[in-house]
Protein backbone atom coordinates (compact mmCIF):
# COMPACT_ATOMS: atom_id res chain seq x y z
CA UNK A 1 0.00 0.00 0.00
CA UNK A 2 1.32 3.62 -0.72
CA UNK A 3 1.93 6.09 1.47
CA UNK A 4 -0.77 8.40 2.39
CA UNK A 5 -0.18 12.28 2.05
CA UNK A 6 -1.93 15.05 2.32
CA UNK A 7 -1.63 19.01 2.78
CA UNK A 8 -3.50 22.07 3.13
CA UNK A 9 -4.08 24.35 -0.19
CA UNK A 10 -2.90 28.04 0.09
CA UNK A 11 -6.02 29.96 1.66
CA UNK A 12 -8.91 30.74 -0.92
CA UNK A 13 -9.95 34.35 -0.29
CA UNK A 14 -13.29 35.49 0.24
CA UNK A 15 -16.13 33.41 -1.66
CA UNK A 16 -19.36 35.08 -2.71
CA UNK A 17 -22.25 33.79 -3.82
CA UNK A 18 -21.76 32.81 -7.95
CA UNK A 19 -18.13 32.36 -7.33
CA UNK A 20 -15.93 29.57 -9.62
CA UNK A 21 -14.99 27.51 -6.47
CA UNK A 22 -13.24 24.98 -9.08
CA UNK A 23 -11.19 28.00 -10.29
CA UNK A 24 -10.67 29.12 -6.88
CA UNK A 25 -9.39 25.60 -6.03
CA UNK A 26 -7.37 25.55 -9.05
CA UNK A 27 -5.33 29.17 -8.75
CA UNK A 28 -4.62 27.61 -4.75
CA UNK A 29 -2.93 24.37 -5.93
CA UNK A 30 -0.62 25.93 -8.75
CA UNK A 31 -1.42 22.88 -11.33
CA UNK A 32 -3.76 20.74 -12.04
CA UNK A 33 -5.33 17.59 -9.55
CA UNK A 34 -4.83 13.99 -10.67
CA UNK A 35 -7.19 11.47 -11.26
CA UNK A 36 -6.40 9.51 -8.43
CA UNK A 37 -5.76 12.50 -5.90
CA UNK A 38 -8.82 13.51 -3.67
CA UNK A 39 -10.00 17.66 -2.52
CA UNK A 40 -11.49 17.45 1.08
CA UNK A 41 -13.42 20.92 0.68
CA UNK A 42 -15.06 22.21 4.17
CA UNK A 43 -18.73 23.01 3.28
CA UNK A 44 -18.08 26.63 4.50
CA UNK A 45 -17.04 27.88 0.98
CA UNK A 46 -18.96 25.56 -0.54
CA UNK A 47 -22.19 26.95 0.71
CA UNK A 48 -20.68 30.37 0.35
CA UNK A 49 -20.67 30.01 -3.39
CA UNK A 50 -24.05 28.69 -3.70
CA UNK A 51 -25.42 31.08 -1.74
CA UNK A 52 -26.48 29.08 1.23
CA UNK A 53 -26.43 32.06 3.58
CA UNK A 54 -29.42 33.63 5.48
CA UNK A 55 -29.84 37.15 5.85
CA UNK A 56 -31.38 37.34 10.07
CA UNK A 57 -32.73 40.73 8.88
CA UNK A 58 -35.34 38.96 6.72
CA UNK A 59 -35.77 36.03 9.03
CA UNK A 60 -39.26 35.97 11.31
CA UNK A 61 -39.05 33.75 14.00
CA UNK A 62 -42.19 31.50 14.55
CA UNK A 63 -43.91 30.79 18.15
CA UNK A 64 -41.56 27.80 18.45
CA UNK A 65 -38.37 29.34 17.80
CA UNK A 66 -38.99 32.23 20.55
CA UNK A 67 -39.97 29.42 22.51
CA UNK A 68 -37.07 27.27 22.18
CA UNK A 69 -35.02 30.80 21.54
CA UNK A 70 -35.93 31.68 24.93
CA UNK A 71 -35.07 28.38 26.29
CA UNK A 72 -31.84 27.90 24.90
CA UNK A 73 -30.71 31.57 25.47
CA UNK A 74 -30.21 31.83 21.72
CA UNK A 75 -31.49 34.45 18.79
CA UNK A 76 -34.75 33.04 17.53
CA UNK A 77 -33.95 34.22 14.33
CA UNK A 78 -31.08 31.76 14.00
CA UNK A 79 -33.30 29.06 15.98
CA UNK A 80 -36.01 29.82 13.00
CA UNK A 81 -33.27 28.96 10.56
CA UNK A 82 -32.63 25.74 12.09
CA UNK A 83 -35.84 24.19 12.62
CA UNK A 84 -35.94 25.07 9.21
CA UNK A 85 -32.68 23.08 8.18
CA UNK A 86 -34.76 20.23 10.62
CA UNK A 87 -36.37 17.48 9.86
CA UNK A 88 -36.91 16.60 14.02
CA UNK A 89 -35.27 18.42 16.75
CA UNK A 90 -33.52 15.51 18.96
CA UNK A 91 -32.44 17.31 21.76
CA UNK A 92 -32.48 20.77 23.27
CA UNK A 93 -30.55 21.11 26.42
CA UNK A 94 -27.64 22.99 27.42
CA UNK A 95 -27.80 25.77 25.08
CA UNK A 96 -27.50 23.46 22.07
CA UNK A 97 -30.24 21.62 19.68
CA UNK A 98 -29.10 18.67 18.21
CA UNK A 99 -31.11 18.04 15.58
CA UNK A 100 -32.08 15.85 12.38
CA UNK A 101 -31.20 17.76 9.08
CA UNK A 102 -33.42 17.18 6.18
CA UNK A 103 -30.30 15.27 4.56
CA UNK A 104 -30.76 12.89 7.35
CA UNK A 105 -27.33 14.37 9.27
CA UNK A 106 -27.82 14.40 13.04
CA UNK A 107 -25.59 17.30 14.37
CA UNK A 108 -26.10 20.56 16.35
CA UNK A 109 -27.99 23.47 15.31
CA UNK A 110 -28.48 21.44 12.02
CA UNK A 111 -25.28 23.02 10.68
CA UNK A 112 -26.07 26.20 10.95
CA UNK A 113 -23.28 28.54 11.46
CA UNK A 114 -22.36 31.90 12.65
CA UNK A 115 -21.36 34.00 9.27
CA UNK A 116 -18.39 35.86 9.44
CA UNK A 117 -16.02 37.81 7.49
CA UNK A 118 -13.68 34.92 7.41
CA UNK A 119 -14.65 31.97 5.30
CA UNK A 120 -13.67 28.95 6.82
CA UNK A 121 -11.19 29.88 9.75
CA UNK A 122 -14.00 29.42 11.94
CA UNK A 123 -15.63 26.29 10.15
CA UNK A 124 -17.03 24.34 12.40
CA UNK A 125 -17.42 26.98 15.42
CA UNK A 126 -20.41 27.92 16.83
CA UNK A 127 -22.18 24.49 17.38
CA UNK A 128 -20.03 21.63 16.97
CA UNK A 129 -18.54 21.47 21.14
CA UNK A 130 -22.59 21.33 20.71
CA UNK A 131 -22.98 18.00 19.46
CA UNK A 132 -24.68 16.31 22.26
CA UNK A 133 -23.57 18.14 25.50
CA UNK A 134 -22.82 21.60 24.25
CA UNK A 135 -20.89 24.19 25.80
CA UNK A 136 -22.13 27.37 27.36
CA UNK A 137 -19.98 29.61 24.62
CA UNK A 138 -21.91 27.86 21.88
CA UNK A 139 -23.27 29.07 19.29
CA UNK A 140 -26.21 31.05 16.72
CA UNK A 141 -26.22 34.19 18.93
CA UNK A 142 -26.86 36.58 16.26
CA UNK A 143 -24.28 38.75 16.49
CA UNK A 144 -23.15 38.33 13.01
CA UNK A 145 -26.15 39.03 10.80
CA UNK A 146 -25.99 36.43 8.87
CA UNK A 147 -25.66 32.51 8.93
CA UNK A 148 -24.41 29.52 7.06
CA UNK A 149 -26.48 26.85 6.15
CA UNK A 150 -25.48 23.08 4.89
CA UNK A 151 -25.71 23.21 1.09
CA UNK A 152 -29.16 21.70 0.03
CA UNK A 153 -27.32 18.68 -1.76
CA UNK A 154 -24.43 17.88 -0.76
CA UNK A 155 -23.50 14.94 -2.77
CA UNK A 156 -25.25 17.21 -5.93
CA UNK A 157 -22.49 19.96 -4.93
CA UNK A 158 -19.48 17.30 -4.82
CA UNK A 159 -20.46 15.95 -8.26
CA UNK A 160 -20.27 19.20 -9.63
CA UNK A 161 -17.30 20.85 -8.30
CA UNK A 162 -15.53 17.69 -9.67
CA UNK A 163 -17.38 18.43 -13.27
CA UNK A 164 -15.60 21.49 -13.33
CA UNK A 165 -12.71 20.34 -12.20
CA UNK A 166 -12.64 18.10 -14.84
CA UNK A 167 -14.23 20.76 -17.73
CA UNK A 168 -11.33 22.95 -16.47
CA UNK A 169 -8.44 20.67 -16.63
CA UNK A 170 -9.48 16.97 -17.99
CA UNK A 171 -8.62 15.26 -14.61
CA UNK A 172 -10.88 14.48 -12.31
CA UNK A 173 -9.93 14.02 -8.34
CA UNK A 174 -12.56 12.60 -6.25
CA UNK A 175 -13.93 15.31 -4.21
CA UNK A 176 -14.95 15.22 -0.68
CA UNK A 177 -17.04 17.78 1.26
CA UNK A 178 -16.73 17.93 4.92
CA UNK A 179 -18.05 19.30 8.27
CA UNK A 180 -17.34 19.14 11.62
CA UNK A 181 -19.69 17.19 14.09
CA UNK A 182 -19.48 16.50 17.66
CA UNK A 183 -20.25 12.64 18.46
CA UNK A 184 -23.24 11.11 21.19
CA UNK A 185 -20.12 9.73 23.89
CA UNK A 186 -16.85 11.42 23.10
CA UNK A 187 -15.90 14.65 23.43
CA UNK A 188 -14.94 17.30 20.71
CA UNK A 189 -15.96 17.19 17.44
CA UNK A 190 -14.32 15.13 14.27
CA UNK A 191 -14.58 16.46 10.44
CA UNK A 192 -17.47 14.03 8.68
CA UNK A 193 -18.31 13.61 4.86
CA UNK A 194 -21.83 15.34 4.09
CA UNK A 195 -20.52 14.89 0.51
CA UNK A 196 -18.57 12.98 -1.88
CA UNK A 197 -18.03 12.08 -5.63
CA UNK A 198 -16.03 9.36 -7.08
CA UNK A 199 -15.11 8.24 -3.92
CA UNK A 200 -16.20 4.90 -2.07
CA UNK A 201 -18.01 6.21 0.68
CA UNK A 202 -17.88 2.57 2.83
CA UNK A 203 -15.73 -0.12 1.74
CA UNK A 204 -17.55 -3.60 2.49
CA UNK A 205 -15.59 -6.07 3.85
CA UNK A 206 -18.52 -7.94 5.27
CA UNK A 207 -18.27 -11.68 4.09
CA UNK A 208 -14.90 -11.02 2.40
CA UNK A 209 -11.59 -13.37 3.64
CA UNK A 210 -8.76 -11.99 5.54
CA UNK A 211 -5.40 -12.59 5.20
CA UNK A 212 -5.44 -16.22 6.38
CA UNK A 213 -8.26 -17.15 4.28
CA UNK A 214 -10.83 -16.49 7.46
CA UNK A 215 -14.26 -14.65 6.69
CA UNK A 216 -14.28 -11.46 7.74
CA UNK A 217 -17.58 -11.76 9.26
CA UNK A 218 -18.90 -7.61 10.36
CA UNK A 219 -15.90 -4.72 8.97
CA UNK A 220 -17.58 -2.16 7.37
CA UNK A 221 -15.49 0.99 6.99
CA UNK A 222 -16.63 4.49 6.94
CA UNK A 223 -14.29 5.53 4.26
CA UNK A 224 -15.46 9.07 3.90
CA UNK A 225 -15.45 9.83 7.07
CA UNK A 226 -11.97 8.59 7.82
CA UNK A 227 -10.95 11.18 5.46
CA UNK A 228 -12.89 14.06 6.38
CA UNK A 229 -10.98 13.18 9.72
CA UNK A 230 -8.19 12.82 8.53
CA UNK A 231 -8.04 16.21 6.26
CA UNK A 232 -8.77 18.14 8.96
CA UNK A 233 -5.42 17.19 10.95
CA UNK A 234 -3.29 18.70 7.79
CA UNK A 235 -4.79 22.17 8.24
CA UNK A 236 -4.32 24.92 10.97
CA UNK A 237 -7.95 26.02 12.72
CA UNK A 238 -6.11 29.49 12.54
CA UNK A 239 -6.21 29.74 8.67
CA UNK A 240 -8.13 29.82 5.95
CA UNK A 241 -7.55 26.71 4.44
CA UNK A 242 -10.89 25.11 3.67
CA UNK A 243 -9.18 22.56 1.00
CA UNK A 244 -6.90 20.21 1.40
CA UNK A 245 -4.79 17.89 -1.16
CA UNK A 246 -5.22 14.17 -0.20
CA UNK A 247 -3.03 11.27 -2.31
CA UNK A 248 -2.38 7.34 -1.82
CA UNK A 249 -6.42 6.32 -1.59
CA UNK A 250 -6.43 5.38 -5.18
CA UNK A 251 -8.07 2.30 -4.42
CA UNK A 252 -10.95 3.99 -3.18
CA UNK A 253 -11.35 6.58 -6.16
CA UNK A 254 -13.47 5.88 -9.20
CA UNK A 255 -14.21 7.74 -12.22
CA UNK A 256 -18.15 6.93 -11.39
CA UNK A 257 -18.96 9.97 -8.83
CA UNK A 258 -20.90 6.61 -6.96
CA UNK A 259 -23.67 6.82 -4.11
CA UNK A 260 -21.74 9.89 -2.34
CA UNK A 261 -22.30 10.64 1.23
CA UNK A 262 -25.74 9.97 1.14
CA UNK A 263 -24.39 6.15 1.54
CA UNK A 264 -23.38 7.08 5.26
CA UNK A 265 -26.31 8.17 6.68
CA UNK A 266 -28.01 5.51 8.86
CA UNK A 267 -31.84 5.49 8.22
CA UNK A 268 -34.54 5.78 10.83
CA UNK A 269 -35.77 2.30 11.20
CA UNK A 270 -32.01 1.37 12.31
CA UNK A 271 -31.26 3.85 14.79
CA UNK A 272 -31.03 2.13 17.90
CA UNK A 273 -30.90 5.27 20.06
CA UNK A 274 -34.26 6.93 19.39
CA UNK B 1 1.91 23.86 8.10
CA UNK B 2 3.95 20.71 7.16
CA UNK B 3 2.61 17.59 4.94
CA UNK B 4 0.57 14.94 7.02
CA UNK B 5 2.19 11.47 6.20
CA UNK B 6 0.95 8.18 6.65
CA UNK B 7 2.48 4.76 6.50
CA UNK B 8 1.98 1.04 7.13
CA UNK B 9 4.66 -0.90 8.75
CA UNK B 10 5.23 -4.31 7.85
CA UNK B 11 3.25 -6.71 9.30
CA UNK B 12 3.95 -7.95 12.64
CA UNK B 13 4.72 -11.85 13.44
CA UNK B 14 1.77 -13.44 15.88
CA UNK B 15 1.97 -11.82 19.11
CA UNK B 16 1.59 -13.46 22.04
CA UNK B 17 1.31 -12.84 25.64
CA UNK B 18 4.77 -11.32 27.25
CA UNK B 19 6.13 -10.58 23.98
CA UNK B 20 7.88 -7.21 23.78
CA UNK B 21 5.62 -5.42 21.48
CA UNK B 22 7.84 -2.34 21.25
CA UNK B 23 10.91 -4.68 19.85
CA UNK B 24 8.32 -6.07 17.53
CA UNK B 25 7.49 -2.45 15.69
CA UNK B 26 10.92 -1.71 16.15
CA UNK B 27 11.69 -4.56 13.62
CA UNK B 28 8.59 -3.35 11.66
CA UNK B 29 9.88 -0.06 11.12
CA UNK B 30 13.73 -0.90 10.53
CA UNK B 31 15.12 1.56 12.66
CA UNK B 32 14.38 4.29 15.43
CA UNK B 33 11.38 6.53 15.54
CA UNK B 34 11.76 10.00 15.74
CA UNK B 35 10.33 12.20 18.88
CA UNK B 36 7.85 13.93 16.96
CA UNK B 37 6.35 10.94 15.25
CA UNK B 38 3.81 9.09 16.26
CA UNK B 39 2.97 5.03 16.33
CA UNK B 40 -0.64 4.03 15.78
CA UNK B 41 -1.45 0.62 17.27
CA UNK B 42 -4.24 -1.65 16.31
CA UNK B 43 -5.55 -2.72 20.52
CA UNK B 44 -5.24 -6.37 18.83
CA UNK B 45 -1.93 -6.37 19.51
CA UNK B 46 -1.58 -4.46 22.49
CA UNK B 47 -4.11 -6.87 23.78
CA UNK B 48 -1.92 -9.91 22.98
CA UNK B 49 0.84 -8.69 23.70
CA UNK B 50 -0.59 -8.22 27.14
CA UNK B 51 -2.57 -11.38 27.68
CA UNK B 52 -6.11 -9.69 27.60
CA UNK B 53 -7.40 -13.15 25.74
CA UNK B 54 -10.06 -15.06 27.61
CA UNK B 55 -10.24 -19.28 26.71
CA UNK B 56 -14.33 -19.63 26.50
CA UNK B 57 -14.19 -23.03 27.87
CA UNK B 58 -13.21 -21.72 31.37
CA UNK B 59 -16.18 -19.30 30.90
CA UNK B 60 -19.03 -20.25 32.60
CA UNK B 61 -22.17 -18.01 31.61
CA UNK B 62 -24.71 -16.68 34.03
CA UNK B 63 -28.59 -16.65 33.70
CA UNK B 64 -28.45 -13.31 32.62
CA UNK B 65 -25.38 -14.11 29.65
CA UNK B 66 -27.48 -17.33 29.08
CA UNK B 67 -31.12 -15.47 28.47
CA UNK B 68 -29.08 -12.69 26.13
CA UNK B 69 -27.30 -15.21 23.92
CA UNK B 70 -30.82 -16.54 23.65
CA UNK B 71 -32.27 -13.33 22.50
CA UNK B 72 -29.63 -12.32 20.13
CA UNK B 73 -28.51 -15.74 18.61
CA UNK B 74 -24.87 -15.51 20.68
CA UNK B 75 -22.80 -18.31 22.14
CA UNK B 76 -23.75 -17.51 26.46
CA UNK B 77 -20.11 -17.60 26.92
CA UNK B 78 -19.20 -14.67 24.67
CA UNK B 79 -21.89 -12.72 26.38
CA UNK B 80 -20.84 -13.72 30.00
CA UNK B 81 -17.00 -12.32 28.61
CA UNK B 82 -19.25 -8.45 27.44
CA UNK B 83 -20.85 -8.31 31.07
CA UNK B 84 -17.92 -8.59 32.40
CA UNK B 85 -16.42 -6.22 30.56
CA UNK B 86 -19.11 -3.54 30.44
CA UNK B 87 -20.58 -1.34 33.02
CA UNK B 88 -23.48 -0.73 31.45
CA UNK B 89 -25.40 -2.37 28.45
CA UNK B 90 -26.92 0.46 26.79
CA UNK B 91 -29.16 -1.93 23.84
CA UNK B 92 -29.54 -5.47 23.10
CA UNK B 93 -31.31 -5.76 19.25
CA UNK B 94 -30.50 -6.97 16.05
CA UNK B 95 -27.74 -9.57 17.00
CA UNK B 96 -25.66 -6.80 18.97
CA UNK B 97 -24.90 -5.43 22.42
CA UNK B 98 -24.64 -1.85 22.40
CA UNK B 99 -22.30 -1.42 25.74
CA UNK B 100 -20.26 1.28 27.73
CA UNK B 101 -17.33 -0.36 29.08
CA UNK B 102 -15.48 -0.37 32.51
CA UNK B 103 -13.21 2.29 30.55
CA UNK B 104 -16.49 4.46 29.74
CA UNK B 105 -16.35 3.64 25.94
CA UNK B 106 -19.80 3.11 24.14
CA UNK B 107 -19.28 0.34 21.74
CA UNK B 108 -20.61 -2.52 20.35
CA UNK B 109 -20.28 -5.78 22.48
CA UNK B 110 -18.15 -4.16 24.63
CA UNK B 111 -15.12 -4.60 22.37
CA UNK B 112 -14.98 -7.95 22.89
CA UNK B 113 -13.49 -9.36 19.31
CA UNK B 114 -13.61 -13.20 18.45
CA UNK B 115 -10.18 -14.66 18.63
CA UNK B 116 -8.09 -16.29 15.46
CA UNK B 117 -4.53 -17.17 14.21
CA UNK B 118 -4.46 -14.19 12.53
CA UNK B 119 -3.15 -11.01 14.91
CA UNK B 120 -4.86 -8.13 13.16
CA UNK B 121 -6.59 -8.89 9.27
CA UNK B 122 -9.82 -8.84 11.42
CA UNK B 123 -9.26 -6.17 13.72
CA UNK B 124 -12.64 -4.47 14.25
CA UNK B 125 -14.79 -7.25 12.79
CA UNK B 126 -17.48 -9.23 14.97
CA UNK B 127 -18.65 -6.17 16.50
CA UNK B 128 -18.26 -2.99 14.17
CA UNK B 129 -20.52 -3.17 11.83
CA UNK B 130 -22.40 -4.07 15.06
CA UNK B 131 -22.65 -0.47 16.37
CA UNK B 132 -26.40 0.73 16.71
CA UNK B 133 -27.11 -1.16 13.59
CA UNK B 134 -25.80 -4.06 13.44
CA UNK B 135 -25.42 -6.85 10.74
CA UNK B 136 -26.77 -10.38 10.66
CA UNK B 137 -23.25 -11.63 10.37
CA UNK B 138 -22.33 -10.27 13.59
CA UNK B 139 -19.78 -12.13 15.65
CA UNK B 140 -19.33 -13.62 18.66
CA UNK B 141 -21.22 -16.82 17.99
CA UNK B 142 -18.19 -18.95 19.61
CA UNK B 143 -16.47 -20.56 16.57
CA UNK B 144 -12.98 -19.39 17.76
CA UNK B 145 -12.16 -20.91 21.09
CA UNK B 146 -11.34 -17.19 22.81
CA UNK B 147 -11.78 -14.03 22.43
CA UNK B 148 -10.04 -10.85 22.74
CA UNK B 149 -10.99 -7.73 25.37
CA UNK B 150 -9.76 -4.77 25.47
CA UNK B 151 -6.57 -3.60 27.43
CA UNK B 152 -7.66 -2.85 30.82
CA UNK B 153 -6.42 0.11 30.85
CA UNK B 154 -5.30 1.92 27.42
CA UNK B 155 -3.74 4.86 28.03
CA UNK B 156 -1.36 3.09 30.88
CA UNK B 157 -0.74 0.23 28.36
CA UNK B 158 0.33 3.69 25.47
CA UNK B 159 2.27 5.44 27.91
CA UNK B 160 4.62 1.15 29.05
CA UNK B 161 5.07 1.01 25.14
CA UNK B 162 6.41 4.69 24.51
CA UNK B 163 8.68 3.66 27.77
CA UNK B 164 9.45 0.87 26.40
CA UNK B 165 10.16 2.54 22.99
CA UNK B 166 12.34 5.20 24.59
CA UNK B 167 14.50 2.62 26.51
CA UNK B 168 15.37 0.97 23.34
CA UNK B 169 15.91 3.71 21.09
CA UNK B 170 16.57 6.92 23.32
CA UNK B 171 13.31 8.57 21.10
CA UNK B 172 10.12 8.70 22.40
CA UNK B 173 7.41 9.17 19.74
CA UNK B 174 3.91 9.15 21.10
CA UNK B 175 1.58 6.32 20.72
CA UNK B 176 -1.86 5.86 19.81
CA UNK B 177 -3.59 2.50 20.31
CA UNK B 178 -7.02 2.31 18.03
CA UNK B 179 -10.17 0.40 17.57
CA UNK B 180 -12.72 0.50 15.41
CA UNK B 181 -16.30 2.10 16.91
CA UNK B 182 -19.66 2.18 15.17
CA UNK B 183 -21.37 5.53 15.01
CA UNK B 184 -24.93 6.20 16.30
CA UNK B 185 -26.38 7.76 13.32
CA UNK B 186 -23.84 7.16 10.45
CA UNK B 187 -22.92 3.66 8.58
CA UNK B 188 -19.87 1.76 9.12
CA UNK B 189 -16.85 2.35 11.66
CA UNK B 190 -14.37 4.66 12.24
CA UNK B 191 -11.05 3.63 14.20
CA UNK B 192 -10.82 5.65 17.08
CA UNK B 193 -8.47 6.72 20.34
CA UNK B 194 -8.53 3.71 23.07
CA UNK B 195 -5.11 4.90 24.88
CA UNK B 196 -2.49 7.61 24.18
CA UNK B 197 0.63 8.87 25.47
CA UNK B 198 2.76 12.07 24.60
CA UNK B 199 -0.11 12.96 22.07
CA UNK B 200 -2.63 15.92 22.89
CA UNK B 201 -6.10 14.16 22.98
CA UNK B 202 -8.04 17.22 22.51
CA UNK B 203 -7.03 20.07 20.67
CA UNK B 204 -9.09 22.88 22.22
CA UNK B 205 -9.81 26.17 20.47
CA UNK B 206 -12.77 27.73 22.05
CA UNK B 207 -12.13 31.36 22.84
CA UNK B 208 -9.28 31.55 21.16
CA UNK B 209 -9.03 33.93 18.24
CA UNK B 210 -9.14 33.17 14.59
CA UNK B 211 -6.73 34.32 11.68
CA UNK B 212 -8.92 37.46 11.54
CA UNK B 213 -9.09 38.08 15.33
CA UNK B 214 -12.53 36.97 15.65
CA UNK B 215 -13.36 34.49 18.67
CA UNK B 216 -13.58 31.17 18.07
CA UNK B 217 -16.63 30.19 20.17
CA UNK B 218 -16.57 26.53 20.41
CA UNK B 219 -14.20 24.77 18.27
CA UNK B 220 -12.89 21.44 20.55
CA UNK B 221 -10.94 18.70 17.97
CA UNK B 222 -11.21 15.41 18.91
CA UNK B 223 -7.02 15.41 17.44
CA UNK B 224 -6.62 11.62 18.80
CA UNK B 225 -9.81 9.80 17.01
CA UNK B 226 -8.92 11.67 14.10
CA UNK B 227 -5.54 10.11 14.01
CA UNK B 228 -6.75 6.92 14.35
CA UNK B 229 -9.53 7.37 11.57
CA UNK B 230 -6.38 8.41 9.33
CA UNK B 231 -3.88 5.69 10.03
CA UNK B 232 -6.57 3.29 9.21
CA UNK B 233 -6.60 4.62 5.70
CA UNK B 234 -2.89 3.82 5.52
CA UNK B 235 -3.46 0.11 5.83
CA UNK B 236 -5.09 -2.34 3.43
CA UNK B 237 -8.12 -4.27 6.16
CA UNK B 238 -6.72 -7.75 4.30
CA UNK B 239 -3.60 -7.96 5.42
CA UNK B 240 -1.33 -7.76 9.19
CA UNK B 241 -0.27 -4.20 9.29
CA UNK B 242 -1.49 -3.08 12.91
CA UNK B 243 0.64 -0.09 13.35
CA UNK B 244 1.22 2.65 10.97
CA UNK B 245 3.51 5.40 11.42
CA UNK B 246 2.44 8.95 11.18
CA UNK B 247 4.79 12.23 10.62
CA UNK B 248 3.76 15.98 10.36
CA UNK B 249 1.91 16.33 13.51
CA UNK B 250 4.50 17.33 15.85
CA UNK B 251 2.26 20.44 17.19
CA UNK B 252 0.18 17.71 18.61
CA UNK B 253 3.19 15.87 20.42
CA UNK B 254 4.86 16.59 23.58
CA UNK B 255 7.67 15.07 26.23
CA UNK B 256 5.01 14.73 28.54
CA UNK B 257 2.61 11.51 27.97
CA UNK B 258 -0.60 13.94 28.63
CA UNK B 259 -4.32 12.54 30.08
CA UNK B 260 -4.33 10.02 27.65
CA UNK B 261 -7.51 8.59 25.76
CA UNK B 262 -9.44 8.81 28.82
CA UNK B 263 -9.92 12.63 28.39
CA UNK B 264 -11.75 11.76 25.36
CA UNK B 265 -14.50 10.17 26.96
CA UNK B 266 -17.98 12.24 27.87
CA UNK B 267 -18.90 11.92 31.41
CA UNK B 268 -22.26 9.89 31.92
CA UNK B 269 -23.91 13.21 33.46
CA UNK B 270 -23.12 15.12 29.91
CA UNK B 271 -24.49 12.53 27.55
CA UNK B 272 -27.71 14.03 26.10
CA UNK B 273 -28.38 10.34 24.69
CA UNK B 274 -29.52 8.41 27.68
Amino acid sequence: LSELRLRALRPLPEVRPGDDLAALILAALDGAPGDGQLLAVAHKVVSKAEGAVVALAGVHPGARAIELGGALGKDPRVVEVVLDQSAEVLRAANGVLICRTHHGFVCANAGVDASNSVPDAAAGANRDTAAAGGAPEDSGDGRDDSVIVLPRDPDASARRLRARLRELTGAAPAVLVTDSFGRAWRHGQCDVAIGCAGLLPLDDWRGRADAAGRELRATWLAVADAIAAAADLARAKDSREPVVLVEGLQRFIAAADGPGAAALVRPLAEDLFR
